[in-house]
């Protein structure tokens, strides 16, 4: 592929120009404009529905999930939970999906069924059960595109972004790196604590991991315009014994693997320092850090020395 | 591919069955319903909202596009334009779009953007912008998927496929047939023709010919329990001269085309049998049969003899 000078260089290039050139028009920009950034895990459906908020996420065989390892049910299952995370990540109750399916034709329809059911029951675990779709099939590898709609509970906010403030502590709802051993298609996406954080804590933002730590809490930072310094002696109590197990494999340290690895779909928040830590223990959360006034991201050695934190992770277009 | 004796057969089977697995749950189901039924061109997004409805549709290169002839504006263009016409179909009135693209990964970025960008402008010809989305990259060809969210307007319900009675007309709002020679890519969406229909005449059933006039008009008397009668004489006058085009060069009459072919994007309504005529041709629309109590689809000829029209068009999974 080449480069002419002008052109975007991976994925968070080309979403920067797009957020740019898909200005929103001025009605959903007005004073009834509701408090999700273009950009954010979840996008407003109308002013005339606040509350309501939609996203989508498309996967791909051989990128996001391997069918002839997985099966279709857990194809299904992960396309699903992967947009029920999303919704974790705004605080926000899923209410329904739709699905779009590309099958390769090589596949019997047995599998389309499959793949759809299981997204549905998924779904329907938490409240969101498929309501339609757009049956296909062609001569390539498979892919499955669900939209999904979510409700912001009565009274409460969804919680972006880009609200993240110096003096922020970050907590992180479990332990990170190696989701590839196979937690990357078992995991339950974390409604109920996404819902319980929004309720209980309103953190100034949220995130859910799922291109890794490193990237989506660098987006967290991008979008509110702060720094953000982790602390490594904290970080390895939030280190996943997968990421350990990946590490006498790969040789590659534990820690890195917390740092890069995607699809944990754990929830990263920025929460007041005055938070109840006691409460933010209690539903299971882990400091790892606060955020800065800027700097980017920082990773504070048990040494005290801090080093910046390189953003990388799962990028499409590299 | 093998088929084992209880496998779907074909998209309309696999649709069949997925409407019976993925039943709505009991709160959909509810007397707050609203009006749409599962399988129609757009579904209820949520009991708490009415009049929201909601729709997907993926478009596949080498299927649906040809990205080296037809060039990235006109698949973003087209992407979008399809679903504005499943709105169309419904009576609806588009407000926002997501976009979630897998872009061949030997294509430049410059591509995938020119795609998104001529999709949101296409949707905000018909107040519709994108508001949200999803970019990746992989080794196959380009899949794109916009799904949808559509206004009832105050006062008015959805039109959906499964209201048509025994004597009402069958109208449609154009010549069909032949759209391969170019009305597939530049079609311009009725919207509004579809918003003033649900207004003024308030039709028993209204759906657009994405499949072939035939088998999208199966599908409104499968959903309505009734069949239909076409008149050979009145659908001589709504052949498109690309239907006749074609028949030049393919052989096939001119009428099978317009019976069969897909994407012509008109809309097809089944209105009472006392429906203000000069109205509806005022419209610009086009009477061409009635509907009847049973017998699938019939057409009668010239000669007054009727001959089941065999149900044919594009068909996934066949």
């Amino acid at each position: 592929m080449t480069h002419s000078s002008d052109e975007p260089r991976g994925e968070l290039e080309l979403v920067q120009r797009l957020r740019e050139r898909l200005r929103p028009p001025p009605r959903v920009a007005g004073p009834a404009a509701p408090a999700v950034a273009f950009g954010d895990d979840m996008a407003s459906v109308s002013a005339r529905h606040p509350g309501l908020l939609w996203t989508v996420d498309m996967l791909m065989d051989g990128v996001d999930f391997v069918s002839r390892e997985h099966g279709w049910e857990a194809v299904g299952r992960k396309a699903m939970a992967v947009n029920l995370s999303d919704c974790a990540a705004m605080g926000v109750q899923p209410v329904a999906a739709l699905c779009a399916v590309a099958i390769d034709e090589r596949l019997s329809l047995r599998d389309a069924e499959t793949l759809v059911v299981a997204a549905h029951e998924m779904g329907l675990r938490y409240g969101c059960p498929i309501v339609g779709g757009d049956t296909n099939s062609w001569k390539s590898p498979t892919v499955v595109s669900i939209s999904i709609a979510a409700e912001t509970p009565a009274g409460q906010r969804p919680v972006g972004r880009g609200g993240a403030q110096a003096g922020d502590r970050i907590w992180v709802s479990g332990p990170l790196g190696g989701s590839i051993l196979g937690r990357h298609l078992r995991f339950e996406p974390l409604v109920e604590l996404g819902l319980t954080l929004a309720r209980e804590i309103v953190p100034h933002a949220m995130i859910d991991i799922s291109d890794g730590l490193a990237l989506d809490l660098w987006r967290v930072l991008d979008a509110s315009g702060v720094g953000a310094c982790l602390d490594a002696g904290a970080l390895e109590t939030a280190i996943h014994e997968d990421a350990r197990r990946l590490e006498q494999r790969d040789g590659r340290p534990a820690l890195e693997h917390a740092l890069h690895d995607g699809e944990d779909f754990e929830l990263v928040v920025a929460v007041r320092a005055d938070t109840d830590a006691g409460l933010l223990r209690s539903l299971g959360l882990i400091p790892i850090g606060e955020i800065v006034a800027e700097g980017g991201l920082q990773l504070r050695g048990t040494d005290g020395r801090t080093s910046p934190v390189p953003i990388r992770g799962w990028e499409h277009f590299r």
